[in-house]
């Protein structure tokens, strides 16, 4: 998408006005004369640059749309966050359009500028796991209202609704550490996951705090974490000569693959190894025995964005005040770590 | 969304110039003069016509964008389209954004007019439980390329991607019969559910097949399927007299709910009542005893509605053939109607 800055002054330099005048122009301002405003439109028309002329003039007409991009739509916790969106939008009077990245820099950037396009009132953004650079993000922020959540970042300065991660890791550890558990293995994605990475810090922080070593060998980190990988994982840590007693797994999924594979070899869950996972999924109560987990409030976070969004859509001050708003998550403790 | 014949007549009238001329002005068509062009472009802007100049004259600039509608996003079968869809979307060079109509007609049909202003050169949709009138949807199809999937309507003429649903169910029931059950019951939606009503023909068929009577005690019809209800469901066909040795319940998330009941009450399965669900959700292997169910290959049916669609997109001729796609499901047999 060409810059908004670059079209005006264009515009501007071939019909010898100001930059000023052609957009006040272009928004249908009163105080430019309608043989004005006939000849700029026409000429950005003729110029092709309608699709930004498009976006600047209905600005101020909202579309009543929201933007949603996120990496995975078919994410469970996805899906409860989208839940969240799509209820308080609806009850806000807003449509909303979803859209994946990926995980993929390069589309999540496309995604970003169809949306500018198409001329939303505001996005919502779970960044994808592999942003580095975030320059294509702060452009954004210029153009329309834009709220993190989930999967977030602080090099960007806006509001980011996320849920408490390193607290909540903080206490699944604590919990394990509580029932007798001392040799606490975790398994976890890479350092540019940014949920794995701040429940990795829970996980390191609760160690510390009870005096446990920190042992690297049952620090398990996998590229992509899931069911598979869980089962994997497991296999792993029951070949160690010192195996843990406990394991807390950052999902759900994986830790449904780590109670199938501890099953499987008949170890006593959790007297012999007791597992944790993380997002209170539909599966933690249907795998037996049954999961302790975090209960991650998927459409809170997703009704909250909405809420938080809709306020800077609708705020004609000149300050819009960036807030970092933290949901807080719930130990649910199940069979997996305590015998009923 | 104003009709697009409306805009071409009063623009047409406005400056005394034939509607095909204005038509052919806004598509910048070479035999039209520049001074025309400008002139039709600039009456059009004031009028506020926009949004219709643009769908309208940007028809022919393809934007790579397929719009998808679903009934719930958040839906376990539906995420396994739409994964198909994105992967082949991307493969083809499409970029995709996706809508909810949360089986609410209204919503439905303002989701379908907000693809046609983001001029998508196509649409996915899978439709609202509720859709009776099928008015908005027909008049969709002379403007763009459309394609229903998974909920499908036979009063649509346009390609229609499918599972084979009374024939899958059929399946499901004729192998409950083979291994002795007799008095099988059913838990359905209402007639306002397209596969609900399919998979209800096939249980029927099946009992008709092999002679078996059709007792409306056991066909159970509730409004929304779901975990729950087949908790409830199951509870209901417990307290019957003459109880089923088997439960056809056309949901996997339902089916869970049914073995979670029949566990409670330390009834065997299948010895007692087998139970077979629908979908090959992720549950159905978490679930114990293992779940007996129908794959529906969600991702084949996403990917091949693209393919179909994109091949729409692509038609240069003046024929449009619409088909009738059905992708098979199969029976999956588990411990939940045959011991291990």
């Amino acid at each position: 998408m060409k810059k908004e800055s670059t079209t005006l002054k264009k515009l501007a330099t071939e019909l010898g006005l100001s930059i000023s005048t052609v957009s006040r122009a272009l928004n249908d301002h009163p105080d430019i004369s309608t043989t004005t405003k006939d000849k700029v439109k026409a000429l950005a028309l003729k110029l092709n640059y309608v699709p930004n002329i498009f976006a600047k003039g209905f600005r101020q007409h909202k579309t009543n749309i929201i933007g949603v991009i996120v990496p995975n739509v078919t994410h469970y916790f996805t899906t409860t966050i989208l839940k969240g969106i799509l209820e308080e939008a609806s009850l806000l009077g807003y449509r909303v359009i979803i859209s994946e990245s990926n995980n993929d820099v390069v589309k999540q950037t496309e995604m970003l500028e169809t949306m500018l396009q198409f001329n939303v009132d505001g996005i919502l953004m779970s960044i994808s796991k592999m942003t580095r650079n975030v320059d294509s993000i702060l452009k954004i922020i210029n153009n329309v209202p834009l709220i993190l959540f989930d999967k977030s970042s602080n090099k960007i300065p806006c509001t980011q609704v996320v849920i408490n991660e390193e607290e909540s890791a903080f206490s699944a550890v604590e919990h394990l550490i509580n029932i007798g558990k001392k040799r606490i293995a975790i398994i976890k994605e890479t350092e540019f996951s940014y949920n794995s990475e701040r429940r990795y810090a829970g996980y390191l922080r609760a160690l510390n705090e009870y005096n446990l070593p920190v042992d690297e060998k049952i620090i398990i980190t996998v590229e992509d974490i899931s069911l598979i990988q869980g089962k994997r994982m497991a296999n792993l840590l029951l070949s160690l000569k010192n195996r843990p007693d406990a394991i807390f797994t950052i999902t759900d999924s994986s830790a449904v693959g780590v109670i199938q594979t501890l099953k499987k070899f008949n170890i006593k869950i959790p007297e012999e190894i007791a597992v944790v996972g993380f997002s209170n999924s539909r599966l933690s109560t249907i795998i037996e025995p049954n999961l302790t987990t975090i209960d991650q409030p998927g459409e809170r976070i997703g009704a909250t964005a909405v809420k938080y969004l809709v306020e800077e859509i609708n705020n004609t001050s000149d300050q819009i005040i960036s807030k970092n708003i933290e949901i807080k998550g719930t130990l649910i403790i199940r069979d997996s770590t305590f015998k009923a």
